[in-house]
């Protein structure tokens, strides 16, 4: 099955977060893809933020693609992280992610 | 917990492919991180493929970063495939990727 984007929606402070983010699906919940719910590129706008949030249900992967950013892991330690980055969080975990750039950062995120 | 490149490895013939592909693993099945038994970035080289190939015990999605390919479904249709589009097939089913163009084809594969 091959997917473009299905949809594509500009999220406003985004988890709680300042600034707003783009987000592109190519696979939900909805979709039923055994083992992702999610599948999404994801803009994170200049000066934008993914605010720090909880998984109770499922783990989540962002994968940065582009530009630069602050990881928020789930002890609430903030990392520098760059393109070819993977940040994971388990089942449980919270986590956030910041843009203090004047230049987008892009990243892939996948619930599973 | 953030993972850069773990270990790169070129592979000639990938899956019983022609040329050879770059793997750069991010997450591999010793990490056991739940869900994801495979997060890499894999270059596949000028006029190369990953060859036609079984998955019995787990789902594998291809996302397209850079280039274009033509990718094989589960039934063996050829698909031309570009940067943005996500290819996905489950437990039980097959694929392939092809690259038979004079540029390098960058993509993301997630195993689960």
């Amino acid at each position: 099955m091959i997917r473009g984007t299905k949809d594509k929606v500009v999220i406003p402070n985004c988890r709680g977060g300042v600034g707003s983010v783009e987000i592109h699906n190519k696979v939900t919940k909805e979709d039923l893809v055994d083992g992702l719910s999610l599948f999404a590129k994801v803009v994170i706008h200049p000066y934008s933020t993914i605010g720090y949030h909880l998984h109770t249900d499922d783990a989540e992967a962002y994968y940065l693609l582009e530009g630069q950013g602050v990881f928020l892991n789930h002890n609430e330690e903030r990392i520098d992280v760059k393109a070819g980055d993977l940040c994971l969080i388990k089942k449980g975990q919270s986590h956030g992610l910041e843009n203090h750039n004047d230049q987008e950062l892009h990243i892939i995120a996948i619930v599973y």
